[in-house]
């Protein structure tokens, strides 16, 4: 077991979500290694999983550009088809056998499976992404997931929801991660870990050395304001927050590579509220 | 509710196991009549589908060509990842998706998660049909299914298996069908339906009236030696004749139009032990 009694906080059982991106998905090798690692924890645990580059790969096969407005993919009919079959297929399947070759008890569910997430279409404001689903926070069903999780197994999250309208919806996964924490924080003490292809938070992005170990709000807004942090790492330090303000035990963000380290709190960066 | 107090041989709750196919997959209007109809059954229920046309659609956008001997897919590296994709992917969430906007709690399945359908590689004998599935029918861990089951949770089923040394493996759906019917049959009181595009099995193929209601096996081996039934339905009618000889309370073949008169015993041929 990882968790030591000190860190028990309450007389809930310790629960990892755990969520990887494309760094991981995208390399045969690296995903063995991490899937190695991730077996091995002994405590209750879910893994939530990106997209990676093979939906853009298919995707051009079949000839589906990709669409990205401000970075976000724009889902349109063919493009939701297709992250439905890479992700909820290719991607998510894959790790379910590779899991169950590691003696690890895994499922895989989509948002939609026994409407695990419940969500609904974004609204269109300004830009009209397509078919991309928020996750309906306050409506999680907890007992659904307690249902698996009680039972040993091992719930294997691909990043789709749907609209209870018969439409698979395309979803951040950084964002389901942290909502589906904060909806667990309530029956179990739940660590989330965010692993990306850094070290953690770094101040010279250039120099894997410069993590930030503990990071709090302030600090996040002063590197925010001296352009220390920028671009794509906000809106996985926002949901970091977000989840530790909202009943999360703890937050690490940090390299695939390094689980076991970043479980134990021996790597990445903290996220304090 | 559909069963009537004469039918309930036992104690065992009714469990309706529902086979579909091509014919209702590949047409939008069909499959969701059909799920409308499947969706409307009290009593507790699985779906498992097949594949149909979208698979080769999609593999000949992708440039992989359907290879076949005796009618069978040979199952190669890049066939297994399409079939991954589309029966795992987009064929089995868009039922779960559209069940759910039908207020049926669907949950998409594949023998891999939770390793809910055991299967072993087939043997290279004459032929090498590549990542090919075999479920092990005697190592089905009934409490499995039982745990979705009895959570009033509704299992959508796609014909993928899993190795153990995590692999996919290509499963053919009517035999999974009936596997899962007779090792469930320990559990409850299974029917079994196999949908597909007939009235039910017909002494003329080009007649829809001329459907055989019912069928033992000493008519069957009379019509096959008559030369009367050939072909294709015959792994239909094994896979029948399997279920109904290894304690599935009954098995009935129709068309997936009708299914709530197949439900009824008011439709389709019924196998008889």
């Amino acid at each position: 077991m990882i968790t030591n009694s000190s860190e028990q906080v309450n007389n809930r059982e310790p629960l990892f979500i755990i969520k990887i991106g494309g760094n991981v998905i995208d390399d045969e090798k690296t995903l063995h290694s991490f899937l190695k690692d991730f077996s091995s924890i002994k405590e209750k645990k879910i893994l939530v999983h990106g997209g990676g580059k093979i939906a853009t790969a298919v995707g051009d096969k079949l000839g589906i550009q990709s669409k990205y407005i401000d970075g976000r993919r724009i889902t349109d009919d063919e493009t939701i088809d297709l992250v439905t079959m890479v992700y909820g297929g290719l991607v998510n399947k894959k790790i379910v056998a590779e899991l169950h070759s590691l003696q690890c008890n895994a499922i895989g569910l989509s948002g939609a499976d026994a409407n695990v997430l419940p969500a609904k279409k974004r609204p269109v404001k300004t830009i009209d992404y397509g078919w991309v689903g928020d996750v309906n926070a306050t409506a999680i069903n907890a007992s659904a997931w307690q249902l698996f999780i009680d039972n040993n197994l091992v719930p294997v999250v691909a990043p789709l929801t749907h609209d209870n309208e018969g439409h698979i919806l395309n979803t951040n996964a950084d964002t389901m991660a942290a909502v589906l924490s904060i909806a667990l924080s309530k029956l179990y003490n739940v660590q989330l870990i965010y692993c990306f292809e850094k070290n953690g938070v770094l101040t010279n992005v250039d120099d894997e050395a410069s993590v930030i170990s503990e990071l709090n709000v302030q600090n996040y807004n002063q590197l925010k304001n001296d352009k220390i942090l920028f671009a794509g790492i906000l809106p996985k330090i926002d949901n970091a927050f977000d989840a530790v303000n909202n009943g999360v035990h703890k937050v690490v963000i940090g390299n695939s590579d390094n689980l076991l380290q970043l479980a134990k709190g021996e790597s990445g960066t903290k996220i304090i509220s």
